[in-house]
């Protein structure tokens, strides 16, 4: 069986990629061509580790995925990652092993800033100015390489709990070619921003619903778990759409949680998943004005989908 | 990351192993030390196929097996086996990916063996003459060497509905040293022996009450999905014991669902299920003319303790 490193990976899958196969997915899910079964999750509670186990199939891509994700949190202090894994992909026609791909997260990380992107091309406004990032780690990263695909840009505004690695990330950014400024709060950045990124892992609120401004588009990738909040509640509600990757997840552990919780919005003021959107079965964004929000908690098809191109790009 | 394959793992772990293997891991559970969270199935529907995934964690065994086995029914006619899959196992201290094990379906072939020879050392009288076999496929051969581990017999009876693989199996048989003979009828394996062991992926019952005799005990590990049924439900409520590997799946899936459905027993007619009686909770047969099932549907806590020894034995 073949074996594919984290270094092979980086070097065959592009943001560009990424996105392609992301748009692709996400419309399979939004046609029902993406079967995704309840997750695996395994507490190891003397270790304070845990274990996740996602898996799914999409009609028409040739393999299934089974992503296997660790995350042990006082293996830093034993010099080792807190997270691990690896995927182990089948062909879907016969079961057989195809390959072992051991990614050290990046497939994830790319196909959630690709997930992003996807948002961010339906609901964003055609044309935007500067983009505001919430964050300072991959994330932050992901999240511009593949917006870039989708919308042309060149200004950043960034603010993160984290003075030097926001410093270190405006910096990597220049470099980059952006044209990118500290910000010196979290407002600051949502005033001034076309298409805000959140991509912190905050457990409390950092986004005020009266900082949102006509026309802003919102993606939310922080929350990935109860806990985990990084837009006030009534954001939600002041949004003209508000999108989730996957309802159930979103409503379980996503921003729309919270808003559930406080009573705020009910199932039905969920305008779509993303993936009806991309179907056709839902609009995007309509009218310039509208403020938009995607809630992405990360859905098992996405890596199907991302493991699936990623070996096709390897073996071509 | 190691990999090991099918042979290296046949030459490492015997029966005498995994008998060991799982009377420490049935105990473990008995003692609530088995962490055992729901499987992943995930159906191909095009390709008659599916996926399932299995894990567990036990306190005390070093390390984490995630099983992934895929079914898909349309592989012998492309030259390929239907059954396929392979181990990923994960320090448990750590998450860290520790070996992969490519063992074509052994060790869950031998596992089960040797639950069932666990469920027999507990349930079956001290001495037994003759073993009965329903079944010429690979449990009945793993069912046979495991349980010799913990009890002296020479003296096989075998039936099958496939008459080749019955004789081929008695022969084999014979080559190891049984006194192996052909019988014509479940009737007759049932009436003659002391320990009888189901071995079938019967969708109807072979085995009826009234040829259960007293002080006999039967291992049913044919029945692992709704459809399947071994023993006729009223054998379970005419034993003195039903003993289950876990209760919920025997009730989904085992002879116990049958049993349930026809309304004969109830959950509390069910004795034990096998930890208790490994960890002293509950006991084992207490009389000589007890009549005694073990419904073994197969737990995923089983995989993580047979993938944690090969791999120790492998290494050492």
């Amino acid at each position: 069986m073949r074996t594919i490193d984290e270094a092979a990976l980086r070097t065959a899958v592009t943001a560009a990629h990424a996105v392609d196969t992301m748009r692709d997915a996400f419309r399979a899910d939004g046609e029902g061509r993406a079967h995704v079964p309840a997750v695996i999750n395994l507490e190891i509670p003397g270790a304070r580790g845990e274990f996740h186990v996602k898996t799914a199939f999409i009609e028409g891509v040739p393999y299934v995925a089974v992503k296997i994700a660790s995350g042990f949190y006082d293996n830093p202090s034993k010099g080792l990652p807190s997270g691990s894994g690896l995927m182990a992909v089948f062909d879907a026609d016969t079961g057989m092993p195809a390959a072992l791909l051991f990614d050290n997260g990046f497939l994830t990380d790319i196909r959630t800033g690709a997930a992003g992107a996807i948002a961010a091309d339906v609901l964003a406004p055609p044309t935007i100015g500067v983009v505001g990032v919430l964050g300072s780690g991959l994330q932050a990263r992901h999240q511009v390489q593949c917006l870039r695909v989708v919308r042309a840009f060149s200004r950043l505004v960034a603010w993160s709990p984290d003075e030097a690695h926001l410093r270190a990330y405006c910096d990597e950014m220049r470099q980059a070619g952006y044209d990118a400024a500290v910000a010196a709060s979290p407002e600051a950045v949502c005033r001034a921003t076309d298409v805000l990124i959140t991509a912190t892992p905050s457990r409390a609120p950092l986004v005020r619903a009266e900082w949102l401004r006509p026309g802003q588009h919102v993606t939310a990738v922080g929350s990935d778990s109860p806990g985990k909040q990084e837009l006030a509640a009534d954001c939600l509600d002041r949004a003209d759409l508000v999108v989730v990757d996957r309802f159930a997840q979103c409503a379980a552990f996503g921003e729309l949680r919270h808003a559930l919780d406080a009573g705020l919005l009910t199932r039905h003021d969920v305008h779509a998943e993303l993936g009806q959107i991309l179907a056709g079965r839902k609009p995007g964004r309509t009218h310039a004005d509208q403020i938009t929000i995607a809630d992405l908690t990360g859905v098992g098809f996405q890596d199907t989908a991302i493991a699936s191109k990623a070996l096709q790009l390897v073996v071509s």
